[in-house]
């Protein structure tokens, strides 16, 4: 992986894993639990696209600096829970900005490993959303990225960007960009005017 | 595969995927949630298969006539729910006869890779129960196959016949046929006589 | 495997197991789901390590004799459940031996599988505490193994101990004791003075 990618992929890890950190705090786990909740949350996605494509071991195994960062982030995160909320906005920031990272990244990575166009897409959704699944199951919660506003589906649109320049062979890294770059503006829109995807009742009675 | 098998094997996606998002919208996912829950529940099982299995990307991932009916699925159960009342006994009858599918189908895909006949029916079971299990995981409830009358111990006869036929080397085909004929009915007999399994203690506190 | 690890990889098999079908009878499932659950509290964690690093199919689902025994720990537990009360200090025994060994055969086998020395920590936990994560998932609850006393931890420090003999070219299967040892009696002495990690905060209103 290209330098700056790297950077901004441990950036994503960062951010992913500081928002297990803070769910497993909420519900009272011990050091070690939230840095399990940690390393979940930001590797999990990941890993299950590593293991579908069949590149094993997954890349955030294999690579220390995968565990390093998320163990920072959940160890900060553990004693100075209070900086969550003071940086609110800006974790939300770097929240999309990981998400958009994650999911161009994951498309990307699919398609260098032979995948068709769609499977690609399959895949990076799943890079992006797989760490708040995992990180939202291992706490028995209905995960938020399936309720979350357009968080799945501003995904969604960054992988097709990823996939739709394959197809027509245009170059990657700005094809990457401009997914990541989009994916971001609908999450960062969606989050500012609280716009969201259909729901089939609302106040529904298991809400 | 088959052609005649491919249609049945997507069928049985059709319908596991209408109790994806049946599940998604009861506790309020949004369109795209009930989508992921869709595609979760009607291929989760196959894709740890074929993960187990090494037949990596998995079949679900790699052919988008999978997506694409899971995705037909959700989105028709999404605007149209009220359909699966009317439907409820034809569901049901579906959704048995796409875990027979599944299971043999399973089981037999293990066996061709090379797998022994007592790992085979594991895989033919999971494949079958796996989409149940990892739908109602990801909305945190007890999956209900875990409790559900006759579900998996049906799904577990069905794969022990094609992997006995195995064992004699009888023909597969037929034996498949047998075996998912056998689960169709345990499971059909089981709703329509309340066939249960014994259970260690009725109306635990848990409960 | 040599033939006296194998007696204790089973042993710790049927402990797990055992736990398994008793959080299924707590939770009202079927003598099947007792069972599902029973083989998933043994193996996910070893199943779970064998994807990750390339080694498929799982050797949980290739030799038949983890079936066998985590059906026969389920079979007995469902018909005699009263059995874990009376042993409840030797299960508990067998439970953090079974950690263990799983924790220190999951780490050596990962090193022989050429993972650096991080990945084998990180392989030889999720070996010992992946079994009872997927086992509480199953049942909608939080993994007790994130918030139990030096559980998570006890298992680190095991699977380090084996890393490091590994950097420094120790011979492996003394290694593989010491770190069992260790981990055995970090988590003996947890349960008996009832050590803690500490938590972020205590009495939280999501408890």
């Amino acid at each position: 992986m290209l330098p700056w990618l790297s950077i901004i992929d441990l950036a994503g890890t960062f951010v992913f894993a500081a928002s297990g950190a803070a769910v497993g705090i909420r519900r009272d786990a011990d050091l070690f639990g939230v840095l399990v909740l940690s390393f979940a949350a930001a590797t999990a996605g990941g890993m299950a696209r590593d293991v579908f494509i069949g590149a094993t071991p997954p890349v955030a195994l294999a690579d220390w600096r995968y565990l390093a960062t998320a163990c920072s982030a959940g160890v900060i995160v553990f004693y100075r829970e209070q900086w969550l909320q003071v940086f609110e906005r800006p974790v939300r920031m770097l929240d999309a900005a990981g998400l958009s990272l994650f999911v161009v990244v994951g498309t990307a990575k699919a398609l260098s490993f032979g995948l068709t166009p769609t499977s690609a897409v399959l895949l990076g959704v799943l890079s992006g959303i797989g760490g708040g699944l995992v990180r939202d199951v291992l706490v028995a919660e209905v995960p938020v990225v399936l309720r979350s506003d357009l968080y799945a589906s501003a995904a969604l649109v960054g992988a097709i960007i990823v996939a739709l320049a394959h197809v027509f062979t245009l170059p990657r890294i700005p094809a990457m960009a401009v997914g990541a770059l989009v994916c971001f503006t609908l999450r960062f829109m969606a989050i500012r005017y609280r716009w969201r995807l259909p729901r089939a009742r609302r106040n529904a009675p298991n809400e």
